[in-house]
């Protein structure tokens, strides 16, 4: 069997999602391709040797651009913040390697129009790229997108999706990057809202073509952190205390281009809500919902059965019929977060091994970059503003 | 349009659900007969001249045996506790007046078999006995009886049936008349077991037929109460203290004679679950479950739909379609406990009416009565014991 | 003890409902004044009587002029559509007469300006009036103004709320009043939006300051309907057709003066959500959320607990410790929605007999009809407007 | 550091299961020792060579005698059906490897007799045995665990325990081995009541002294498997018919010694219930409720909170505080089942390294199967019977 050699570039907490993934890959799933964790990259020495070794990949770097040169790397996996993401794929795809990225895409629409211009150029060399919207392979997600597709709740009238964290609630709470416009690119936004983006997108095949918004930052300075680790971290004013430069929150009201009408909402501010990712979609026929917190279930609501027997029904997606289930364990018995990345190589393991290109590719990516920005021009506007299109690659 | 007077004895918590229910009920349904709120008896003159004032009864005696025989009140209502219900009902059948009596029945099966016999024998001359078991009345109970009775789940293999109250957790809670066998017959057993004995018999439309039981009393001595309403009481001690002679808790393992197979917990130990009156039916094609706290809802799994599409419905028992429901408000408006007795004396009423025996009827109730005795039985010989039958009244 | 004399002017859903509070509120509590449901007034004879019987109206009448004139009538209890509030309530608070008016106040802001000086000039001599905003008195709501009032939850940083139904998805249902824009004012925005308004406002202690809306009509032209009840109605068209002149649904972004950002929806075109008044608040210390469906909980979240020990509680607002409770049921007893009006009209009685002025007051819901304006006057303009300010009343 | 090398025995549903803990727990957790997956063993040459492929073993092997005597294996994992485990676990105890064995222990008492004495035997040469439970380590038991021990819900009234599935509900659903005594030792009671009988006697940290049971076989003839993996199977009866020889269902109630009173119910017929384990602690400062189905999930009462604030809490237990979870993802993110054996082979990974026994121990695994055998012996003599010591081990 053939081998994928994986070079990651990242190790902190999508890296090491993304490390469980591919060391599972092969083993739940039967692919034509093999993955093969060949070498992490980082900056530091000795932190990148420690992840390696912890995380289970072979070799370690800190040379990106050494990496993506190599002979002997087959997809170059970026899980690094927003502002490195444009560099570092435009090399690899240069190099004519496949690319996994991260979402978002980059940290502005520029970066990401050039990327998904490259994406299209190395396309016709048989370059594969992807961008890491890993919530569209949550089973009971895939479900909602079967669902919606084969018509069972008609024309969608209403969506209606947020996504609610409460981990920076505390004024106290560090100036994590995630806090800084410089790496970030912005806050809540980019970070969580543009999962609701790409998911409500996904699930309902209409996209976004105006919005209104509001953004805010609640809290608008924050002590320096001493350290971190994935959403935690410490710091206590003792190394000082620094601006935040994006939004704790941003809200908007949105028409999708096939008639919906919808209202999304991320933040960082919504005590006891810990990763409260939410969608429902409201149609003529019928409504799903979802609950990420509870992420092995959907609910739908089919308006054709009989009256008397009408109501949301809690479907535990866990058959071997759903999406993905058949590689897992018996109906009943959950899976976690991590598998959504598991999901997500073994589509693109399959894609790249098929010759396809994998889903959502950069150009989908470049879609919700435009509809972020949007949102931004009109927060910073107060007043509605279109999506921009996304003009064929050049 | 005809009345139908009332008499009343008793007025405490029961007393006064059913007066809600007897204002109600005329204003709720159309009716041939139109219900008096005549006259409520109590011990004290005092305090029931105060309970007719507020529960909005027209006139007030201390004497029900007067009551009873008084010649404008055609039906009398028994909502004193157990151990004067058969010597009630027996003088008012005796004098001819219809009767509603409070669950259960009566505090032994001998009672309860003379009460029955006596109700047959009026029934003869056109008199109705009926006994308050008013859960069956509760729309979403009511639905999960017609989805049974119409074979939407199948044969039956399960019943889990579980009634749970917390308001004797603290041991310093006083000794009320519900924890004492000469008044009350039995404790959690009676009080609140019974109602879900009779629900499940009533939803699935089979009978118990065995049981082997277990009884515990947690707390033995009890402050006497100084002030005692509804299930709220006062008792420090200063007024001494006594024995708690009913069980606390009781559970019992149970066969039924279409083949199910059964677990019942009755019990006021259950911290945190206030009126938590469970059932849950499995059955071969399909699954209900109900739970009072939320007594407009009910969950139907229908293990005919499409495998990706099972999952347990919710269903919002507020429709017009529903039982009993196109009286009250529109869909998603939550109706209360109160309600399940206004359906009960709406059902009453219109049997009376109609020339036909309300149901449950005292042979019924009576069989409920038995399979409590059986639990005693069973719990005091610590093995298995069949249920008697109901004899043919003589 | 004195009577409070009641003449209700409409006789549909919010008749039967204000009807059955009138005829419970001095059984379930004690009160310093008796309501006497006086006088009924609607504008066909034949129904009105039927509905007078019914009901439980001493009589009846077509002429709501001649009642509000009348000298046995204290209170005048308008049930109309809100075209018809102006009108009604000033001559009876010209007459003396106590007004409780139901919400939206009125069809305009012109309108709500109107009464609500009259109410402040009528309050000089005694009369009282309410806007029946009746869900700031179901209990679950009042303990979450209870909870926020003692700082339970800390600074309020957002506020969530939809009010949902989904009776008018089918496209051929009628094109009954609550459709028509010269009786009812507005569609979703004024039936069920000024609900989530003013209960979010009410809960916060916040006001609505600015908005970005958008409303929409999905579904433009219905039949005529033949016949209509409550929220039920009937036509096929052959009444020939109509244009829908409301909103379906209105969606607005909002910012309140108290710092906290906001999202609000008011659709009648959610499928499978009959009644869903849900409302969440995210504060410093923690958050509560709500949802009439299941109107019996409260959902509180205390980030001041242990950390392993936090989680959002259900609350079960049935102990006699919480608002209104005291009066009905044992703990876990489900009280239902007719109870919020019976609440309304206890503490409607108390104010009048206490002489104290009623909340929500004509003002307060003036103060909300700014709100819908401000939202229509964004929705029309697709910009973000100011709510205007209350004025003092001339 | 050091290596455990690990040779596997089966590699069906619980060896996939393995697997994937084996696989992930050195990249989840710091361990002293490294888990190396050596071998697995089963007796078809083609299937195994294939599973130990698909699974990531180094080698494989038809011959498990062999296995147990190799010098590079440390430690057997025994994931075969019941009727195995001694066989091996003796060999493997005798050969002076650790040995984790999957539950039930044993197909008789008898054998889990032998099995506690050979592991007590070979602990004093520093060997180490333990059953495999996993449900300990799902980290919302685990919770449930520290807030009983801590004393959170005081002392213990009621015990409440299901295991429900439904995946036999089908009357042609095939004979594979679950359903045959000769191998699985028991039906429902052993697969999965055997879990709910050692997670309440695990958290309540009671043992149960006495059992009244009742077990039925609703249907007791099936086709021939002609083909089996996992809970899944297929057979139309062209390969015959055979016996079930085990229980479809296993009801008990049960007295334990710490005073508390318990239902249990094991149960494949639960149509709609795929995974149901719940259990429900009542005590007498509050009650801790789980389920499964919602494995991120722990429900919490605690009624030392104020009156209006109490409320069962779902806490979601993915915070970095709570068990095990520390090294895993950001609070709100779920894990799934197989996490549950990854903290498993944690947990036995570190007391071998520490030279500590595991827990549950062979001798804890015994007791559990004493209460199996009670039951069995309490169904056939549809009578009480008390638990049977475990006798110190020779």
């Amino acid at each position: 069997m053939g081998q994928l050699r994986v070079g990651m570039v990242g190790y902190a907490f999508m890296g090491a999602a993304h490390s469980q993934a591919w060391r599972t890959v092969n083993h739940a799933f039967d692919l034509p391709l093999s993955a093969r964790m060949s070498v992490v990259c980082g900056r530091d020495e000795d932190k990148v040797a420690a992840a390696a070794a912890k995380l289970g990949w072979e070799g370690h770097t800190t040379d990106w651009r050494a990496l993506v040169e190599r002979d002997d790397i087959d997809l170059v996996d970026i899980c690094t913040p927003g502002d490195t993401h444009r560099e570092i794929a435009l090399a690899a795809l240069a190099a004519g390697k496949h690319v996994l990225c991260e979402k978002p895409l980059a940290n502005s629409v520029a970066e990401a129009r050039e990327m998904a211009a490259a994406a299209a150029e190395a396309q016709a060399n048989g370059v594969r790229a992807m961008c890491g919207f890993n919530y569209r392979r949550v089973p009971a997600v895939a479900l909602m997108r079967q669902l919606v597709a084969a018509g069972r709740i008609g024309k969608i009238r209403h969506v209606r999706a947020v996504y609610l964290q409460d981990w920076i609630v505390d004024p106290n709470f560090p100036l994590v990057w995630r806090l800084r416009k410089d790496v970030a690119g912005s806050g809540a936004l980019g970070d969580i809202g543009a999962h609701i983006v790409d998911l409500t997108q996904f699930v309902t095949g209409q996209s976004i073509t105006k919005v209104s918004a509001l953004t805010e930052t609640f809290v608008r300075q924050r002590p320096l952190p001493t350290e971190a680790a994935g959403l935690s971290a410490a710091g206590n004013g003792s190394a000082g205390f620094g601006q935040v430069t994006v939004d704790d929150a941003a809200l908007f009201l949105a028409r999708l281009d096939g008639g919906a009408v919808a209202t999304y909402e991320a933040t960082r501010f919504a005590t006891g809500r810990k990763n409260g990712l939410r969608v429902e979609l409201n149609g003529e026929l019928g409504s799903v919902a979802f609950d990420f917190e509870r992420m092995n279930e959907l609910e739908f609501y089919d308006a054709t059965l009989p009256t008397t027997e009408q109501g949301f029904s809690r479907i535990l997606v866990t058959e071997p019929e759903h999406p993905y289930l058949a590689a897992w364990w018996p109906p009943g018995h959950p899976i976690g977060y991590e598998h959504s990345f598991t999901h997500e190589m073994r589509d693109l393991i399959a894609a790249i091994a098929a010759g396809e290109d994998p889903t959502p590719s950069f150009a989908d990516a470049l879609q919700v970059q435009l509809v972020l920005d949007a949102v931004e021009r009109s927060a910073a506007a107060s007043a509605w503003v279109d999506v921009e299109a996304v003009l064929a690659p050049v």
